[in-house]
C-alpha cells in the first residue's frame, strides 16, 4: 500500500442502517451494500450477527451475506459474542468485529457486563477464531468520553486495545462512540497509541455529533492513522435523541482526504450517488457537504 | 493575555446578515449585536459602510453604532475605500477592515481592481488612519484558494500580508473566503506565516462549506493562531448558491476550543441564546450543533 494511502470502511449498512427509524428489507440494503462496492469503497461493515429482537434492522444479515457477489470490496459483519462469531463463521463473513467498551458503566447498561468480563468474552472467541482461521477485529468503544463516566483515561485504552491484539484480534478500532472527543485529545490518545502498537494495526471511529467529525479525522491522521470508519450520508445517530448525529459523512471525509494529497481508492462520483441511495432508501438521512462540490466545485 | 487564550470576533451581524435574504431592521441587527455584547463575545462585526445600493442589508451601520452602548466588546465595521473609512471616522467605529483577495480575477471581477490597486487604495486609507490614530486591520481574502484561480500559492500571501502589516495594518486576517481550504493546507499556510510574522498580528476567518470549518480551525491554532473570525448560529453563505454554507458557527467553534482546554470569555449558555436569537430573526440560519451539547450534555 502507497504511504499515502488512506483506507474506508463505510459502516453505513450497519452503524447506520440500525440506527434508522426505518427498517429496510434485503433487496434495499443489498442495494446500498452494491452502491457502496460500485465506488470502490475498500471495506464495508454489511450488517450484525445480534439478536433480531434486540435489533430489528440487522435481522437477515446471514441471508445478506449469501447474495453478495464476489468484489474488491472487504465484507464484515459485527458478533456481539460466541454464538454471533458462529453465526457469521456459517455465513462466511470475512472479517468479525467485537466491540468492547473502556467504560465499565457503559457496558453493564449496554450488554450487563463488566469492561473485564466483555474482555473474558472477546478473548474466547479470539482463540476459536485463530483455531479456524477467522479474521477478527475489535472496537474500543468510549475510548475518550462515556455519558455516564465522562473522560475516560488514556490508559484504560491502551490496557484493553493490548489485551484483544494479545489475543489475537487482527487490529483495533479506536472509537468516539458518543461523538465528544475533541481533535486535541484525539490526536494526543493516536500519538501515544502510536508509540505502543503497530499503526498498521489501528484504525478510528468518529461521529459528528459536536460538528467536530472531521476535526478528529484530520487530528488523528496527523498522529499516523490511515484507516477511518465512515458512514455513507451520514447516516446513523437515534433520530429520538436531540442532537445525536449520525458517523461522519463517507462522501465528506473523502472529499477532505483526497483534497490533502492522500488517496482512498473511491469513486467520488460514484460515491455522491450512493449517497443519494442512502438518503432516498431510509428519508432520514441527510447526507454531507461533499456532494455540490463533488459534482461541481471541485478544487484540486 | 493568558496563553491559552483564544479570541473570538463575531461576524454574524455583518459577513452573516448580509448574506442573508432577509433585511433585518436596525432594532433587529442591534438585538442581535446585544446579544453578542451579553455572551462577552470579545469582538464583534457589526456591519459595513459600503454602498446601501449595493448591500443593502448594511443601510444605516452609521446610526447602528451611534446607538451601540459601551461594553467590554470591541466593535468594528468593514471599509471598501477612503470614503468607507472616512464615514467610519465619522461613525467613531474602533475598528475598521479593510480587504484585498490575494487572486487578481477575484478583485478584478468583484471590485474592478487588481490586487496591486486593491493594495494602493488600502496603502492610502492606511495613511491616513495611522495620521488620524484609526486602528485598521486587513482581510487577506481567497488566501488559499479562488473560484477562478484555483489554488492560491503561499508567496502571494505572504506579499500582501507583508506590504499590509509595512502601510500599517493593525493586524491581519488570512480568509478562506470560498471555504476551499483542507486542514493540511491550513496548518502548513499559518505554520508558514508564523515564521514571517508576528502571530499576534494574525488571525483566520474559515466557511462551513465543506464540512471542514471546525477541522481548519483546529489546524489553525496547532500553527499558533489564537484569534478566529466565527459567525453566529452559522450565518452568512449565500441562500441561493447550493452548498455555500456560512462561516463556521460560533457555538460550534467555541464549544471546541473550550473542550480542547483554551478559554474564550465567552459565557456559552448566552451564546446560545444569541445563536437562537439569530435563527428567529433571520428564518435561515440552522445554527451550529452544539447547542444540545452546551445545555444538556456538556462533558468536559
Amino acid at each position: 500500500m502507497a504511504p499515502n494511502h488512506i483506507s474506508i470502511n463505510d459502516v453505513g449498512p450497519r452503524d447506520g442502517l440500525q440506527n434508522q427509524p426505518k427498517l429496510l428489507n434485503k433487496e434495499q440494503r443489498l442495494s446500498l451494500i452494491n452502491a457502496l462496492v460500485d465506488a470502490k469503497v475498500p471495506e464495508i461493515e454489511v450488517g450484525s450477527f445480534v439478536s433480531p429482537r434486540a435489533v430489528p434492522a440487522m435481522a437477515g444479515t446471514a441471508e445478506l451475506f449469501a447474495e453478495l457477489e464476489h468484489s474488491n470490496s472487504l465484507f464484515s459483519a459485527l458478533i456481539p459474542n460466541m454464538k454471533g462469531f458462529e453465526l457469521a463463521m456459517s455465513a462466511q463473513v470475512p472479517v468479525m468485529s467485537l466491540v468492547v467498551a473502556t467504560s465499565n458503566t457503559m457496558n453493564l447498561k449496554n450488554i450487563r457486563m463488566s469492561t473485564q468480563d466483555s474482555i473474558k468474552v472477546c478473548k474466547d472467541v479470539l482463540k476459536v477464531a485463530k483455531e479456524q482461521g477467522a479474521k477478527v477485529q475489535a472496537y474500543v468503544a468510549t475510548a475518550w468520553a462515556c455519558p455516564f463516566e465522562g473522560k475516560m483515561s488514556p490508559s484504560s485504552v491502551f490496557s484493553v486495545t493490548e489485551q484483544l491484539l494479545d489475543a489475537g484480534a487482527s487490529s483495533i478500532v479506536i472509537a468516539d462512540t458518543i461523538g465528544a472527543a475533541n481533535p486535541l485529545e484525539v490526536n494526543q490518545l493516536m500519538e501515544s497509541m502510536a508509540c505502543r502498537f503497530d499503526l498498521t494495526q489501528l484504525s478510528c471511529h468518529f461521529h459528528d455529533t459536536r460538528a467536530m467529525g472531521l476535526a478528529n479525522v484530520y487530528a488523528a491522521i496527523m498522529a499516523g492513522i490511515r484507516k477511518f470508519d465512515a458512514s455513507i450520508a451520514g447516516l446513523g445517530g437515534c433520530p429520538f435523541a436531540p442532537g445525536a448525529s449520525g458517523n461522519v459523512a463517507t462522501e465528506d471525509v473523502v472529499m477532505m482526504i483526497e483534497q490533502m494529497g492522500f488517496s482512498t481508492g473511491i469513486d467520488m462520483a460514484l460515491l455522491v450517488k450512493a449517497a443519494d441511495l442512502a438518503i432516498e432508501l431510509t428519508g432520514t438521512a441527510t447526507g454531507g457537504k461533499a456532494k455540490p462540490w463533488i459534482e461541481n466545485y471541485y478544487i484540486n
